[in-house]
């Protein structure tokens, strides 16, 4: 069953791709070398000397000794293309990109049938957390109800750094760039885009499910303001941006949202730059998963233990979708109970609410605690206003 | 690949066994029913009416028509020759008996080589962690370095009431026992035997090591006084039973002990019935997996997962083994710093420190804070006074 050492093609060599250059020197465990790196810029200084280099991704496509692509740049759309030529040439292909993962997953799973070769991209999803093996390995039964988590690294960092140093939102923000968690355009993060990709890719390996990014309800920590802070303190709660899916009977329902959180959660003490996923199942209870989420090391990690997979022949079986319960979102109901802020009357849809426990005034600002559908929220116009915050309780 | 619904025998009908049975006969994605069930005590009174129990082991052993052995009963060494047969008519086989599976590892993976039939043990392993499929699958790599954890729920059961609620041991151990955590005879897990077991099962998927349980050293909980326990809130540490294997280039160490570790360490917070397992690699980091690790669930859970792995061809491969690093462990020096109670000066063996750094003496105990080997400590004759505790540090 084992052949000779696999050869990688690699795309882009920023520090995951320099990462796994000085792994793979070093480690006589894994069966794969390097046979070439293709760059963009060839005048940009490199850390590493290597002859390996090329700008001309012929050189990896096209040559037929390379098994394995290992795509690791930056470009959501130059990578779709990357990816989808690789396997239309029969090569597996290695990717982290979980943009273009989540957008892409019918035609990505489409192709993969149709070549008999593996993608793997356990780096996209909690970066070092195996939690895609997990869901498609040991969670392969049909008792799994649920699966909630930290699915970013630099929000929690910024919001770890707001609780327990008291940092304003700005400085935690850029905190948590200078130390390479967040990127330069933080709006991926802080809105709420990036655990969504990463939520959309869960949903598939969780429950089955593929839905288009833009199906799926996301809300950021981007407008989280002292007095949301000063409510959470209040009643000795922490805030965490959670992705999170569950199934009740057939119905699934999927959202990302920053929650209220108490003691008892399991994701209470996950803090930093680590990511934290719970396993919800029939029988097994709950489980939690802990690791780094941000980072280059930790996305070099699951690259690394994807690659190793690779030289022992797996791939993904995409089992649950070949059970059938290749569904989709659940349209019915699913009722939410929030908090929001807001500052005058009228910048609320106030028939939007199945129900209302709790309503504050100050001169400052107000909020109310209630009870609002799922799929309402989603289309709530009135979720534009500046001024106004939600968070899950 | 998929073939109809296997058929599973099974031995044993306590609640593990229960839970499974309500399990398969509730849901639809296990392609998995009972063709029988073999006891013990025919007149014993059963929870579930059913046609398929027999005190014949031969009904299950004998029948071609049964695909899969699934082992829940206590005596291990009936377990052994149940297994034993099983794999030798080549059926598959589904066992959590720790103690059996760690006393015979040898034997077992070479009869499913001679057999080519799987045996699949995770619950054997920290209940509902997926702890030996994350090693075999996903940190199949040499990166990894160390493997530390919570391995026995019943006595992190005991020290969180001890610490947190202030319970005497023998209190928190009824407790444990009356929740059906601990054994009737509490030696196996108080003693550090259970976690020792399952750090012999964890040696040889995480490293490719097959050593005997004598082999390596433990010790328990059972000494722990309310010296050690006043000694560990000053200096606001806590008590935490730690099974823990370690490679430091080519030498492998192990053992259990139980440590006072601090607020940085994952493992602090994983409390009562909790197991966690820290793992960490040379570039991931540390990862933290956390479930429960005692009942009858959770391991109900685990083997759950391996039967459902059984429907997809799953086995074992044993991969580090095979890949050359099935050395054994070292013999070279490795220090241990470690805090020691004892009454009288010559309770000690002196000359058995590396170095000392702290002495204690009062009208009511001494204690001692300094360095030992771990091969020295292991054959110490001194620490079997019952007056003398052991806490590393």
């Amino acid at each position: 069953m084992q052949k000779e050492n696999i050869r990688l093609g690699i795309f882009g060599f920023g520090c995951v791709g320099q990462g796994l250059y000085q792994v793979l020197q070093q480690t006589q465990g894994i069966r794969a070398d390097i046979a070439r790196i293709c760059i963009k810029n060839p005048d940009k200084p490199r850390p590493i000397a290597t002859d390996l280099f090329t700008t001309d991704r012929a050189l990896i496509l096209d040559d037929p000794t390379i098994d394995v692509v290992v795509e690791l740049i930056d470009d959501a759309e130059a990578a779709f293309e990357i990816v989808t030529t690789a396997l239309s040439r029969g090569k597996a292909v290695v990717s982290a990109n979980k943009k273009m993962i989540a957008e892409h997953l019918e035609e990505l799973v489409a192709l993969q049938k149709e070549h008999g070769v593996p993608l793997l991209y356990e780096g996209s999803c909690c970066a070092s957390i195996p939690i895609i093996r997990n869901l498609e390995e040991y969670y392969d039964n049909d008792l799994l109800t649920s699966v909630e988590g930290i699915f970013n690294g630099s929000t929690n960092y910024i919001l770890t750094k707001i609780f327990d140093e008291g940092l304003d939102f700005q400085t935690a923000l850029k905190e948590a760039q200078d130390l390479g968690f967040a990127e330069t355009d933080p709006s991926l993060d802080i809105e709420g885009w990036d655990p969504k990709y990463k939520l959309v890719i869960t949903l598939l390996h969780a429950f089955g499910v593929i839905v288009s990014p833009e199906d799926v309800f996301h809300f950021g920590i981007h407008r989280i303001n002292d007095h949301d802070i000063a409510f959470a303190r209040q009643r000795g709660l922490r805030i965490k941006l959670l992705a999170q899916c569950q199934r009740q009977e057939d119905r699934i329902h999927a959202y990302v949202l920053p929650k209220l959180i108490n003691g008892q959660s399991h994701l209470t003490d996950v803090n930093h730059e680590y990511n934290g996923v719970v396993l919800e199942s029939a029988f097994s209870e709950s489980q939690l998963f802990v690791g780094k989420g941000a980072g280059d090391r930790p996305t070099g990690s699951a690259v690394l233990s994807d690659i190793s997979a690779l030289t022992y022949q797996y791939k993904y079986e995409y089992k649950k979708r070949t059970q059938g319960q290749g569904a989709g979102l659940s349209q019915e109901s699913h009722p939410l109970k929030l908090y929001i802020r807001y500052e005058e009357e009228q910048d609320l849809n106030w028939e939007d609410f199945l129900s209302i426990e709790e309503r504050y005034q100050s001169q400052s600002h107000r909020y109310v605690i209630g009870t609002i559908d799922l799929n309402t929220l989603a289309q709530a116009e009135w979720l534009q206003h500046e001024h106004i915050n939600i968070l899950g309780l």
